[in-house]
Parts: structure tokens; C-alpha cells; sequence
């Protein structure tokens, strides 16, 4: 017999329209691609030499990381994200998601998870058969979790143990979550007793004057907060596999749950990327050159993106980090009613098959069918090239560096507008009829 | 709530006894250690070269594994293993470790366990909730499964789906299933529908004059056989952290619920890693020489140890092919009542404690607890002197060549020889007494 709750589980919305993409675009057709969330940078050249330099280590490491590795981590956070951090709470994995995943196996309860989160929480959740609700979330607040709909949750159901998954900066919204918003919502967890799974994969991906990174929930309820991230984001290293948690210090017996899961699945992680995020997270001038470098070119693409789109009557999340904004086209609806187009899911097909452009239908982030909003992922552009241009050539982030960088961004955010202008003009030709 | 599956697993035994020898080893212990399983020798150069030359590929990879090394697995085990694999069925992972969990996670049913088998499986079964059964196995065969066991079970348990569980080359014993034996057990699975998790990662380590991998059990069960293999062993590379499954063609309807799990998991092997392993997989001349290297380094010290230990009245399973054998002291049951060490975990302690000697015991094998087996790893030595030494100085494999590059293993097991004689002569002492 096959598990039911596996066998009715779909491929990760976000690779599989990755794929369709990649068919696409392999059969000629020029998709302008905001769907995928990868990095559009380059690996830091240390790391690439770290993993050269130890390559030839094929020996099992510790299935909870190196020790080395852990400090450094350890250390990072506590100086760049206020943390306090002991090496014994850092578990290393191959990826924050098979960390994420392993945590939900463990974790027994309700899932609670604001609507506009990350596709895959919830096939994770589905896949152990376990339960979610979903929190209901508002675009005039950047969909972020409020503190009274966490509480009015709770109160309405407390009898059962529940977990909180927040996600900060959001995918897919690009919110980012301030001190004091945390705070309202620890007071909450706090109250009640929950669990929360804090999901910080971009945490230094973050787009403000005085920060350079975002808060943590962490520092505002340490007690039940963990902790995720990783190389894939920060150091645009999804490729090499590497995430860690943080267990809170208070659940610290749970290290040898987590020791023994690791060591019957993943064993431990690759050595030669261990070894390389030790680079990593020493975080040397040079990298932490790299990453602010990046974060300066995504930062002035998604002001370009929330601009136009905002100013075509586009819905579109305030950017304060990571890669995306939700946009939504609400404002279209009757319009596109007209068309069929009720669902966000028949809308994304449609943009993709009429103005080649690839979007992620709302749906996929815990979205109504009928709520049309989507995930933009604004990282189609050559990175290396954007990077060199702001960094070693100091060129002026300005209007041209976006078309000269990034002229796909400029042509998929031209389709758009040009899809609601025509939408406008033919429900103008429609009124005139 | 904490999931109580999780929580009462305890960390894999093989893993444990690892970081409890490396433990007395830094107090300045001269422990010979028998417990752990990994290869002995360097990972080929032309893997570390392969490597280093991907170093820079920081993107993800299609989550079922790069084409081409799934073609070229499909190849080398049609070349090597005589199994028709279509690349479709080939399915690559962070470890065959984690693709057995993932396939646990997925099959629905029993498992059965062959008494003596790999420590990982019951602890993976537990941690998804899910049940297994012990078959009965004896020394006389060399703990490998009798089809009338399997049938017998099967006959008495209709009702239920179920999954058993092989492994060949055999972690704990060293032993092989011939062809002819894997066509009876065939037989008994076909008759009652079972599927099959063959895990076969010791395929290429063999000692036989006219084969160079164990037979498969997918050969003669194509339907409902899964089989596992990975880098770890063969290529020397535990480190890597790269593992492959085979879906057998009749069950290829559930690459798309791997898919979602593997999405939904490890996304997809460390880039740098995946490209390596084609260069392992195509198997060219330099690597094949590697490997049949460290196999008749190996299958010298496995005699050696055999011999040495039977000559000694200690029990010992015929080494065929992996790193193994199983050594039990039941010919010296009632002089070890004697010392109440009654058990095998009792045993083990004793004879790290006293003869600084660790063997892992049977008891994590699925033996009784009374049953006073032991896996013994003859893997203690620098692989890399001993393959030069056989591969490019062409020393003789004799006793000296033991003596030269393998001492620790001569040491330990001339530590057990005086553990039983002195079990003797005491014996002696008590019967003049």
C-alpha cells in the first residue's frame, strides 16, 4: 500500500512552474520569468575556493554539523541579528526545508499559518498527516499576521497544542515583520503557550537605511521560537545545500530527538560545504561586501517593480526584503470576470500563455482560489553582471542600470501594465457598445 | 506536544559508539575500533578533481537528480549489475539513507527485518510510526533469510501489506545472497505480493573471483523491488552524501509522489556533488582500478580475520563481500554467565572497558538481547597506504602485508583471541577449584 498523504501531494508549485518554464523557454518562446526564487547572484569566490580546498574530504562529519561551523553560526547571530546563540543550539542540515520538515515531524499540534506564507509549509505538514489552519491576513497590511486574529484563533481553540509559522522577510510578500510587531505577536504566543517555527531564510536580504538585518522572533519570545536559515538565499548558494536551526535554549532536550533523526536520514551534510560555510558565516569584509552589494540592486529593482505596478493600479506589497512582492489584481476583477478569469490559478496560465509572463498564483501561498493575487519574483536578470556594474564599477543605481541590468525585469513589468491597459480599454470599448 | 515516536529514538547505535571511542581516543585510550562502517580509503582523484572543477555551481538542481547521472547510473548497473534501468526509475538523494527513510515514509504495511541486518531501519520505521517484525535468521546460514521463514510469515499473515526489508553484501554479516537464493525468496514475494527494499549499497564490494557486484534482487524480482546505492561505500565517499533508489518500472506512477517529497525535503543534492558522481558512475578505468583495489584489500584482512577468530572458537560469518563480519561468543556462554555478561550490550561495554576493543552489539541488529552477537568492521587501517602499497608497489597480500598496513586490526583481534582465552583458562582455574 502507498501513504495517501504522500501519493496526493503535487510537485512544490514553485519548481514545477520552474520546469514549465524551462520547456518554454527551451521551445523558443521568450517568458519573461518572475516565478522562481532563486538568486540571481554568484557564489561569494571564497566559498567556491572553500569547497575546492576541500574537496577531497570524504570523511562523515558529525551528524549535527561541525563544531566550527556551529560557533561561527552562533556568533553571526549574535552579531548581526541580536540573538543569543549558543553553539550547542545549532543543528546543521542540507537546506533549512529538510530542517523545516523534520521539525514539523516532530512537532505535535495545529500548524497555524498566515495566509501569504511560503508553498511548501504546508505539503510538508500534509505529507506527515498532519493538520493547518490558515490565519486570515489583509494587503492594506502587507499581509502580515495581526496579533488580534493570532489571539482570537487561540482563544477560540484552547484546548489544542499549536504551532506558529511565521515567515520574515515574507515570501511571497517581501514584508518584513519590525521589532514591535514581534513583540505584539510574542506577547500572544507567549500567552498561549505556542510553538514557533520562525522562518529567517532572507533575513539579511533586507532593504532599509539602518538595518542589515531583519529582526528575529527570537529575541522577543525566546522560549518557544526556532530558528531557520541557510546559505541559499543570503550567500545565493541554493545549490549547495546547506541550512541551520536554532533550538530555543529552554528546548534544548531536544537535541538528542533532532541528533537522532538527522543521523537516520541525511546522516550529516557534505563536507566540502561545511567547510565552506565556515567562510561563510566568519563573514570576512569580502562577503559581507558581496551580500550588500546584492541586496543594494534587489532593493532598487523592487522599488522600480512596486513604482510601476502601484502606479498602473497594480495591488503590490510594500518591498522591505528578500525577492518578491505579492502582487494582486483586484482592482481588475470585473474586468477579468468578463475574460473567465476568476481564479488566480486560471489568470497565472493565462499571463503565461498570452503575455509570456510567469507569475505564481496565490493559491499556492494559501490564497482563496478566487483571491487573485500572485508571487513576483523580481531575480530574472544576470546578477554577476548587476553586481560588477554597482560594486566594482560604481555605477549609479538609477533607471538605466535597470535596463541595461535587468531588462527583463523592465519587459515583464511593461507586459503587466500592458495587460491592464488593454483590460481598461476594452472595458471601455465594452461601455461604449 | 512533542511527537513520542521521535523523542524515544535513540541515536543511531553506529553513529553513538563512533563519538564514544573518538571520546576516550582524545583521553589518550589505545582503543582498536571495530564499531564504525565507513570506507578506509581516499575518495578517487578524479572525484575530488570533479569537485573542485564544479565548485562554482550554486544552482539548484532538478530535485530527482542531473540527467545525465541518472543516465549514467541506468548504465553502470545494466553494465556492472546486469539490472535493466531506465534513467526514468533512477532517482538521486542526499544519502541512500535518506531515500530509504523517504521510501519508509511512503510504503504502507509491515516491514520485516531479517534478524542481523543494518542498524538504521527499525529506528526510521519508529520515527514515522510505523511497525516491523524480526524474521528469524541462524548462524549456520550465515544469518541470511530462508525463504520457508519468509513464506511461513507471509502464510500466517495474509491480511497485511508487507515490505521486507534485504540487504546484500549483508551489514552485520558479510554475507551475499547468490542468485540462486534471491530466485527462492522471488518466488515466496511474488506469490504474496510483498515489496521489496533492497539495499544494495555494497554491491561493488565483493569478494568473488568471477563477479565484481552481488546479485540484485530486482533481477529476479523487477515488479516491487526498490533498490538503494550510493557513493558511500563503493567510491569511498560517506562524505559526499550521495545516495540513488531505483523504482522498479511497474511502479514508475510513484516518481511523482518522490518528486513532491523530495521538493518538499532536500530540494536536491549539493550541485558540486551530483556533477562528481557522473564521473564515478561512468566507472572509467582509473576508478574501476580503485575500487577492485580496496575490494582485494578488504576481502585479505576479511580472511585474516576469519580465520584467525574461528581458529580461536570465536563465531564468525563468512566474509563475501562489504566491510563486515558477525563474531558471537555463544561457545563461551556459560564461562561469560559466569561474569554475569549475559548480554550483548553488557559484553560490548566489557570489552571496551577491559580490552579496549569496540564492536557494536547484535542487539542493534535486531538480535535478542541475550544473543551474544557482535558486528565486527575490519575497516581500522590507513586505506590509502594499503592500496598503494597493493596497487602501485604490488606488495603480496600475506600475513606481513597485514602486519604492515593493518596492525590495529591484527592488535584487536588478537585482543579478542585473549579475552577467550583467558575466558579458558579461567574456566580451567574454576574447574581444579
Amino acid at each position: 500500500m502507498i501513504n495517501p498523504h504522500i501519493l496526493t501531494l503535487k510537485p512544490s508549485a514553485t519548481l514545477k512552474i520552474n520546469q514549465y518554464v524551462q520547456r518554454l523557454k527551451s521551445e523558443g518562446e521568450d517568458i519573461i520569468h518572475f516565478g522562481f526564487g532563486q538568486s540571481p547572484f554568484p557564489v561569494p569566490e571564497r566559498l567556491v575556493s572553500e569547497v575546492k580546498g576541500n574537496a577531497h574530504c570524504s570523511s562523515y562529519l558529525p551528524s549535527l554539523g561541525l563544531r566550527e561551523l556551529r560557533e561561527e553560526i552562533a556568533h553571526f547571530l549574535e552579531k548581526h541579528q541580536q540573538m543569543k546563540v549558543h553553539p550547542e543550539q545549532v543543528l546543521i542540515g542540507p537546506g533549512s526545508k529538510e530542517l523545516l520538515f523534520q521539525t514539523i515531524l516532530l512537532l505535535e499540534g495545529s500548524f497555524l499559518i498566515p495566509k501569504g506564507s511560503w508553498v511548501s509549509y504546508g505539503p510538508q505538514i500534509q505529507a506527515v498527516n498532519k493538520d493547518f489552519v490558515v490565519l486570515e491576513t489583509e494587503f492594506s497590511n502587507n499581509f502580515k499576521l495581526n496579533p488580534e486574529v493570532l489571539e482570537d484563533y487561540c482563544t477560540a481553540h484552547a484546548d489544542e497544542s499549536k504551532i506558529l509559522i511565521l515567515n520574515t522577510p515574507n515570501n511571497p510578500s517581501g514584508a518584513v515583520y519590525s521589532g514591535e510587531e514581534l513583540q505584539e505577536l510574542a506577547k500572544v504566543c507567549k500567552k498561549h503557550d505556542l510553538y514557533v517555527i520562525s522562518d529567517e531564510i532572507y533575513s539579511q536580504i533586507l532593504f532599509s537605511d539602518n538595518q542589515t538585518s531583519a529582526p528575529s522572533m527570537s529575541v522577543f519570545y525566546p522560549e518557544k521560537t526556532f530558528v531557520f536559515g541557510g546559505l541559499s538565499k543570503v550567500f545565493a548558494a541554493g545549490g549547495y545545500r546547506l541550512g541551520f536551526m536554532i533550538l530555543p535554549l529552554t528546548q534544548l532536550k531536544l537535541q538528542a530527538a533532532f541528533h537522532s533523526l538527522f543521523s537516520e536520514t541525511f546522516s550529516a551534510v557534505a563536507s566540502p560545504i561545511q567547510h565552506a560555510a565556515i567562510v561563510a558565516y566568519s563573514y570576512e569584509e569580502s562577503i559581507q561586501k558581496h551580500v550588500t552589494g546584492s541586496v543594494a540592486v534587489l532593493n532598487h529593482l523592487a522599488q522600480y517593480v512596486y513604482d510601476e505596478l502601484t502606479a498602473a493600479e497594480i495591488d503590490c506589497t510594500v518591498p522591505q526584503g528578500g525577492f518578491y512582492v505579492t502582487v494582486g489584481f483586484n482592482n481588475f476583477k470585473e474586468k477579468l470576470e468578463d475574460k473567465k478569469l476568476e481564479t488566480s490559478q486560471a489568470l497565472a496560465t493565462y499571463l503565461l500563455q498570452e503575455y509570456k509572463v510567469a507569475l505564481l498564483p496565490g493559491i499556492d501561498f494559501y490564497f482563496g482560489p478566487d483571491e487573485l493575487f500572485f508571487r513576483l519574483a523580481y531575480v530574472d536578470f544576470d546578477g554577476e553582471k548587476a553586481l560588477n556594474a554597482y560594486s566594482t564599477k560604481k555605477e549609479p543605481l538609477d533607471n538605466s542600470f535597470i535596463e541595461m541590468y535587468a531588462p527583463n525585469i523592465v519587459k515583464g513589468i511593461q507586459r503587466l501594465k500592458g495587460f491592464t491597459k488593454n483590460l481598461k480599454e476594452q472595458k471601455l470599448v465594452h461601455d461604449q457598445l
